[in-house]
């Protein structure tokens, strides 16, 4: 069978699947996902030795430390996916809520009922635990899920499909609720973002170089981001301490988040008294400051300083790196943030009312903040309680992505033998 | 300037009003809304007289009577389209509305706000009203729109930008808040749908072919369905005269409309009651009933009987046609419905609460309604107010789309100097 093929059979199979995940009750769901906390738990030593002929490969094959990093299924990560599950499991159910049912003229009563996609196709990079998080999510969710994972990774996240199936069959669900796409080729990818007629959307996990490579193939839709160029702008009135806790926070908390600081921008009022006071807590870490002529004038003497080039305003630099712009205020703030954003979360620090309410309303990015650090931008900080990705798009889902990202709204009607006049 | 680069202009330039149309105040937009039907009142004589050069083209091209009848705007639908906008006036607005704004443990406060999706485009036969229809809605939610409307009415189309155009500057919005795409030319229409850094979404508003060459090409997201396939189910339990009543309107109040019913289940314990009696109803209207064996021997003697074909089943008729098929009971009317619909809208008939409400969760159909006409599925039937479309997809808007359809929820953040641990 050629991969095509295969991938046909696994879409058709998730179909078909995707009926009975779609009206299991609650307790059948969250049953399968304890099932599959108990399975994985008891079998940890066979996972630790799936995982380590990954490991043993990886290492022949010369993987990157970060990479060999990411594929490790230590204990303590195995104790984590296992502690997801159950809090999954603690969610409520976002499935069958129905809402907003009101009585029309007509006498027919109407309102939404949210239920699952249907077949969630998720991508990502050889790490492991991504199989099990992203499955408990979308089982919780009612959908049949394809997970396509890093080839590096094929041995452990067989061995999970196997703890996967049993959970699902143990609790009356079908073993097909859930399929690991059991080959290395990478044409299966190509293949699963190419059936619409079998997978209704596509999470890809990864970085801004794959995600893309899908874009320019895919006719599924996705949900999805590329890059995260994320914005503080220290407005004149802001709260000096405020700018200094936010500014640091933003950038130093951690490089290579996708809700880090890259680009600073600071009114000219307030440059020469914020700019050097920042510089000296990102000294502390070494943080080099890419920097427009005005800021470079104002940082003179820092010794980690650098000019800007047009280059910098739109990289997503993953490091301890910065961009530092001058502007005169508001107006040239947003104006920068709207031609180079990414569209993720940008934050104004002000005291000042006003401006936070255009800032809230003009800047057209998926998380908008005042006077919080841009590393809130997460499912968990903002109480969806678990995050399958986050969205820079505007349709859809918006931002960090929970549970309800992979549900839709249908409409129900309640009638009593209402015709159309 | 080829159609391309016409088309990028049209495009860099509504991406450039839509900031403005953003931000513009719910008096500002409902003032151009206001203008706008006033311009239209005023010149409708001038109006009418563009009109009639599309009409004589029209006639001299030889089109079709439905065609012409539709190109006409005659006072009456002068009338209606002004009407339309105040009414349009009269909806709340959508924008700006922030929810669910809640402290979180960290101490921000996180909720979303409701904002124009940006630029929507806007494809459409030779209908001036929708000109009217589509920029009023597309104004109200904050939009800026690009309109391209079928080239037989495109003396009529540039007639009503000037209008619209007149309405936009004196409310202080930008002109090109709304652009009508200055040529026939089949092109602009490729290149409208392939440029998503200047257009959000597209909205095709058109028959099935249009639509479904639209899809092959777009690499511009869209809200549209294809056909209504619509089914009927009436159920062991129905109710007789409820079964009557809904299977006659559901049929024969339209023939040309997506919710109208194309297919219609009847369990077999109820069958040789209730589909003589309703073949009487469907005689008055020498509607052609498309049977399978059961239903063909129940309702021998009918005058307008025919042999279904398996064809059948997936046809959208729009016309006095309806295909009957016997079931069992539900789960064989859902595997037939799962199997054949186009997931526009599907009704059961029952007085059975555990088949309403199997019926209600298990069908994936953008309407699910139980003891009402699938012609409910309608954005003013349904209260939204207006209607710029219908969707089957999943993702997004589904079924009926009113202003809403037309925004998109950021995440906004108020905080006071938080840092994320």
């Amino acid at each position: 069978m050629d991969i095509k093929q295969y991938m046909e059979q696994v879409g058709q199979q998730a179909r078909a699947a995707s009926r009975a995940m779609a009206k299991a009750d609650s307790a059948t769901r969250n049953r399968a996902l304890l099932l599959i906390a108990e399975a994985i738990e008891r079998e940890a030593p066979a996972l630790r030795a799936a995982n380590q002929l990954d490991l043993d490969a990886a290492r022949a094959a010369g993987l990157a430390p970060a990479m060999v990093d990411r594929l490790t299924l230590s204990e303590a990560a195995i104790a984590t996916m296992v502690e997801g599950l159950r809090q999954i499991v603690a969610l409520p159910d976002p499935i069958g809520e129905i809402s907003g049912m009101k009585f029309r003229p007509s006498g027919i009563q109407v309102g939404q009922m949210r239920v699952p996609l249907g077949v969630i196709g998720i991508i990502y990079e050889a790490r492991p635990n991504v199989t099990v998080d992203a499955a408990g999510l979308c089982i919780k969710s009612g959908n049949a899920t394809i997970l396509r994972g890093g080839s590096e990774a094929i041995h452990c996240n067989r061995a999970l499909a196997k703890l996967v199936k049993e959970g699902l069959l143990g609790a009356g669900l079908p073993e097909n609720g859930v399929q690991v796409v059991d080959t290395t080729d990478r044409a299966a990818v190509g293949a699963m973002i190419t059936m619409p007629q079998f997978v209704d959307v596509i999470v890809p996990r990864g970085g801004k170089g794959l995600i893309a490579r899908l874009m320019e193939e895919a006719t599924v839709p996705m949900i999805k981001h590329l890059d995260g160029i994320c914005h503080v702008y220290i407005d004149a009135k802001a709260d000096l301490q405020k700018a200094l806790d936010i500014g640091f926070n933003a950038k130093c908390h951690r490089y290579g988040t996708c809700n880090t600081m890259e680009t600073l921008l600071v009114a000219r009022a307030i440059a020469p008294r914020v700019l050097p006071e920042l510089a000296k807590l990102y000294a502390t870490k070494q943080v080099e400051l890419r920097c427009d002529p005005e800021a470079m004038a104002i940082l003179a003497g820092y010794p980690h300083l650098v000019a800007a080039t047009e280059e910098d305003w739109a990289t997503e630099y993953l490091a301890a790196i910065l961009s530092v712009k001058v502007v005169e205020g508001i107006d040239e703030a947003m104006d920068h943030i709207n031609r180079y954003s990414s569209k993720h979360t940008e934050s104004i620090i002000t005291e000042d009312y006003t401006d936070a309410m255009r800032f809230l309303r003009e800047v057209d990015s998926a998380s908008v903040m005042v006077n919080a650090s841009t590393r809130f931008a997460d499912g968990f900080e903002y109480g969806l309680g678990a995050e399958i990705g986050i969205s820079n798009d505007k349709l859809h889902a918006r931002g960090p992505v929970g549970l309800e990202g992979l549900t839709s709204l249908k409409y129900v009607v309640f009638g009593h033998g209402e015709v159309r006049k």
